[in-house]
C-alpha cells in the first residue's frame, strides 16, 4: 500500500483508493486500457506527466498488482521495460468507464472524448448500468445504497 | 477546477479526475452516499480526516457543484452549515459502485464491506455490469475499449 487513509480500511472502496486514489495513476491506467500503452515514453507523450512522477507510479501500479514488467528489445536498440496491465488491471475498465461517463454528462465539452466499449466479436457497443438479478436495467436515481458487508453481497 | 492535470483535458476521465483525483474527496462522497452524511462532524468521526483537509476539501465539491451548502439549526444552538449532495454527486453512486467492487474482488478481506444497492420500492438487489442496447450482461472481459469522441456516443 502506498498511503493509508484515515480510519476504515475494511470498506472496498477505501482500499481502492489506497491504490488508486490519485490522478496519474488513475490516467496512466487509462491509456494503458483505451490506447494500449506499454512503453514509458508513450505514457509521457500521452499524459504530459514528469518523468519521475510517471517512474513512481508505474513503479506502485507493478508492486499493486495492477500492472507487470514486460522486456522488449527493438531491432539493434538495448532491452527496455514495458508495463502490462495484469487481469486485475484489466478489471479497472469498469472504473473507467464511470469515471468517464460521469465527466461527459456532469463536464460536457464539444471536442470531449470519453471511453467506448464495444463486444470485441461483433462491434456492438455496450454501457455501464446497474441491473437486477433479472437483468433489468435500473437508473441509479431508483436506488438506494448501504454498507454492506461483503460476505452478504450476491456473487457476480 | 482544482488542478490541471498535464495535457488531454478533453477526455472525460481527466475532467472527472481533476474533481475528484483525490482519495478524501471520493472518501467524503462514499460517506455521503453510504451513510446518508451531512455534517462536518459526521465526516470527521466516519474518515478520521484532519479538519483542515476536510474543510478544503468540501469548499472543492461546493465550488464543483457536487454538493450543497444548507444551514440547519439543533434546537438550542446556533445555526450550521450541513452538506448535502448534488444530482451531480448522486450521480457518483457509478463510480462509488464501480471502485467499491474491484476492491472487494482485488483487495478482499474476511471482514471487509462494500457498497450494495437495492431498489427502493422493492428491495431487490441490482449490481454494476456492462449491458448492450437489447440489455444483455457482458463481461468486461469480452469489451474492446477505445476512446470515442462524445458526439457519437450512443444516448443512454
Amino acid at each position: 500500500m502506498v498511503k493509508v487513509l484515515g480510519k476504515d480500511s475494511t470498506c472496498s472502496i477505501a482500499r481502492s483508493l489506497e491504490v488508486l486514489g490519485d490522478a496519474w495513476t488513475l490516467l496512466i491506467v487509462r491509456e494503458a486500457i483505451l490506447s494500449g500503452a506499454t512503453r514509458f515514453q508513450e505514457f509521457r507523450d500521452a499524459l504530459g506527466v514528469a518523468p519521475n512522477i510517471l517512474s513512481k507510479r508505474l513503479a506502485t501500479l507493478i508492486e499493486e498488482g495492477v500492472m507487470e514488467r514486460r522486456t522488449y528489445r527493438d531491432d539493434g536498440a538495448r532491452a527496455r521495460d514495458e508495463y502490462v496491465l495484469s487481469e486485475a488491471g484489466r478489471s479497472l475498465s469498469v472504473v473507467i468507464a464511470a469515471l468517464g461517463e460521469w465527466g461527459r454528462l456532469q463536464r460536457p465539452r464539444p471536442d470531449g472524448t470519453s471511453p467506448g466499449f464495444t463486444l470485441e466479436d461483433s462491434g456492438e457497443p455496450a454501457r455501464l448500468a446497474f441491473v437486477t438479478a433479472d437483468g433489468e436495467v435500473v437508473s441509479p436515481a431508483r436506488l438506494v445504497a448501504r454498507r454492506t458487508e461483503d460476505s452478504r453481497v450476491p456473487a457476480t
